[in-house]
């Protein structure tokens, strides 16, 4: 079975190309214009590649190809939209890598045995909305109310806000993703091909730190209460926790705001999260209890006030270790060795493991480079991922 | 001589109510709506005391009484721009307690020997565009290029910004200006009252670090170049390096913007801001010397990039001995001994020192908060000040 590069390839370039942002990288949000157009344009291919596609309750992407068997689907896919100024491979891989694979094992194999079908996940991101895991949150059934300004862009759409319980599905048997790695641990590993064995846990964390906004010249430094100083402080312990645990915890301060920010008032104060990942469970509480107990020390000590909010907390996910021995075995059959890693990165299928078996590849990112107009994988890692995933999807379907 | 302190106290809650927010505080843009209708309201009350009112060509408004004698003219006064969500009493307290002053002279004394003129100046904070000091700057002939901004709404307010050399002086003997001290030391100290010696040097930098963005989840620790990170431990030094230096040096990092600002991403970019002061010149070159050699090295053993802009850089600026001495003997007939001290802020008297006399009255500040809603001064310490304020113009103009 041949995988064509030179198309997948162009297939990529064309997705890029929409929601491509003035400084660089796209921008594809949850029902945006670039997002509707994406959504046109991988329909297209699905088409031409002879398969039969519909749009759910939420706008995930289906496209299928009936099995002569009874049973459960198999389904391979990733999420369609981007982070601001994303690259051309987060996402965009794994629709493109899937689709190509399902198109050469029809043109090699004919009709699979199972339903084989391709998802292009409406959002997984939250680059427009906080709503990460939209897509595969919808095909649980985990949605459980839809926030107003969600809700107005859906029905511009077409969209009902009310129908979204319909996306859910309970007839998936498998689903396995192509990714790039978005970190460098494979890079440097030599390896081309990796199993994942497992996502990060991740905690989303809001601290808010209250201090008392003064006059920048007519308050001596020992009267001040200086919120950004405090938060300063507490951006630095964040630091120094996750490296004193060392690999594989980190944490991550992304956002900052100050108030008033003004150049001459000392800040009153400073809204900031903290992005808190470990593999196992035990290992993600104790970076966050260090952080809380810190947090509270340093505020104490400067007579700030500071709030914790968890925006969001997913517990660590093990991939099925049928589909995991699975995935080991189609890269073997393709000749190489694939390693095992966990991802420090959220995928759909931490959410999709609730109801269906997960299974995840990852390929080297160059330079370890993701989310970034500078993200990019070697052509050969690329067909190699896409040849795996394909011998992969046989084993499962045919 | 007598100050009509209900009169006093009404004006400038009408002032206040001009610009109110709805959070609390004021904003009077420089240009803006608030800022066209509190002009006219002060243009009003000009004109009801019996002053000519004339408004010169970046939009100060000058009301003036001729006095008998020829020779340059006295004027007293303050800005009437705020900052955003900006207390009840700076600036509005110099204008309203200058024309009730004056007010109260011409009832009691006549008209004055020496020609007598309240100012309010169009803008000194610089809150709605960069243009600090705008006012006196124009006032000394000091304004050389017009930002297309601020030309665009100075043309909305009708005035000419190729015109801005009109409002140049060189007919002023001697500014003085009644202002709260916006900081804790007078009300600390007991006095009710203090004659400015100097206003501080500041300086304005703005500090850019540039690391690399990288996803949150999948680059370990040791290999990221987190430029929050870095600009954290900055902030910090800043904080130090002035605490460190003791009283009066003081250093703020008031604004802070991270880029790209997502929850998920390591920072690839901050820009922030630090405003270093300090009474004496060497004191506050020592000051920056320090933070820039600080942040140099923070940023090199980060791998990380540092550049240093100088937004402002002010020097320190000595009240004219004169006129210290006129308003220490304006207070005595009053009754009262004044203190005597540095501003820690900035004000306008700063600039005009270039084309005339300056001096300076403060009024102490409740819990010294000020640049914020809950800025207060004692209805007795106003009075007084204004009292002392309308003796020193006596001495002047009569």
């Amino acid at each position: 079975m041949r995988i064509d590069g030179a198309l997948f390839e162009r297939r990529l370039d064309e997705l890029y190309a929409i929601g491509a942002q003035p400084a660089g990288g796209a921008l594809r949000g949850l029902y945006d214009d670039a997002w509707a157009e994406a959504v046109v344009q991988v329909e297209r291919w699905m088409k031409e590649a002879g398969l039969k596609t519909r749009r759910d309750a939420v706008g995930n992407l289906w496209g299928t190809i009936a099995g002569t068997d009874k049973g459960k689907t198999i389904v391979t896919g990733s999420h369609i939209d981007t982070v601001r100024r994303g690259g051309r491979l987060d996402g965009a891989l794994g629709i493109v890598a899937g689709l190509t694979a399902v198109e050469a094992l029809l043109k090699d194999k004919g009709k699979p045995k199972r339903t084989l079908e391709v998802v292009a996940i409406c959002e997984e991101e939250g680059s427009r909305f906080s709503t990460n895991f939209w897509g595969s949150r919808a095909i649980t059934g985990a949605i459980e109310t839809v926030d107003p300004d969600v809700a107005g862009a859906m029905r511009e759409r077409g969209l009902d806000p009310a129908a979204v319980g319909r996306a859910a599905r309970d007839d998936i048997d498998t689903f396995v993703e192509l990714h790039i790695e978005q970190g460098a641990v494979l890079e440097s590993s030599g390896a081309a091909l990796a199993v994942v064995s497992a996502i990060v846990g991740t905690a989303h964390l809001e601290l808010t730190v209250t201090g008392r906004p003064d006059h920048a010249g007519t308050t001596p430094m020992d009267l001040r209460r200086d919120a950004l100083a405090g938060a300063a402080a507490i951006v630095q312990a964040v630091e120094s926790i996750a490296k004193s645990l060392g690999r594989p915890a980190v944490a991550t301060v992304g956002r900052l705001a100050v108030e008033p920010d003004q150049i001459n008032v000392v800040p009153g104060r400073v809204v900031f999260t903290v992005d808190l990942r470990h593999p196992d469970l035990a290992g993600r509480r104790a970076l966050e209890e260090r952080v809380r107990s810190l947090g509270a020390t340093i505020t104490q000590e400067r007579g700030l006030d500071l709030q914790i909010r968890t925006l969001q907390e997913k517990p660590p996910v093990k991939m099925h270790p049928d589909v995991r021995a699975l995935l080991a075995r189609a890269a073997k059959e393709c000749g190489v060795q694939a390693a095992e890693m966990v991802s420090g990165a959220g995928h759909d299928a931490q959410i999709l493991a609730a109801r269906c078996r997960v299974g995840m590849l990852f390929v080297p990112s160059i330079g370890g480079r993701s989310h970034c107009p500078e993200e990019a994988t070697k052509p050969e890692h690329l067909e190699l991922g896409t040849t795996v995933l394909a011998k992969a999807l046989e084993l499962l379907a045919y």
